[in-house]
């Protein structure tokens, strides 16, 4: 279970999830964002992989389980209104599920 | 108005808003994350001044334009499932209404 004083300084979305942001340690790229819920964050602390909640899925979501891409979690912070964390990880192969380095890559509007 | 092939791809949440992700565009620091509706994103685009939708306060608000530390908007792009978009900025001052640099500066978890 998450740590309670950790909890409590969530303010999570009417489902109950906060925004993650994930971004390489070492280059500082911004590679995607995510979802997590209490549990989802625990995990995330306490192993050490980053784990999500899937909003689609409806299911928990170690990054990499499926496609070998993880992420190993260096440093986890939230942030001063405690909606989002901010993930620094080694992420292993393309962070994107299509396959380009970030999620970020694809799609410049400006 | 937000550009009709730009509004057909992002995927809003029940209140109509997308993530956004404002990040420093030389040093890679990850500074804030807020929310933006169509029209933020309009704004954002065309006047390149960072400007999101407080949930808060139920309004528009472009950064710094109380505060005075403004972000001036190097690129925008969007994310593979439309529900993000990271800004490359140049931020003037602290990004945090606390005064720290970023929003993730002071409540480290891991």
């Amino acid at each position: 279970m998450l740590d309670p004083a950790i909890a409590a300084r969530l303010k999570r979305d009417p489902n109950g999830l906060v925004a993650a942001v994930a971004q390489q340690y070492d280059t500082g790229e911004v590679l995607m964002v995510a979802w997590m819920d209490d549990e989802a964050l625990h995990r995330t602390l306490t192993t050490g992989r980053a784990t999500y909640w899937s909003r689609s899925r409806g299911e928990y979501w170690v990054k990499g389980d499926t496609s070998g891409h993880t992420q190993d979690v260096k440093s986890v912070a939230l942030d001063c209104d405690g909606d989002t964390v901010l993930l620094k990880v080694d992420q292993h192969g393309p962070a994107c599920h299509t396959g380009t380095r970030t999620c970020f890559d694809a799609d410049v509007l400006r």
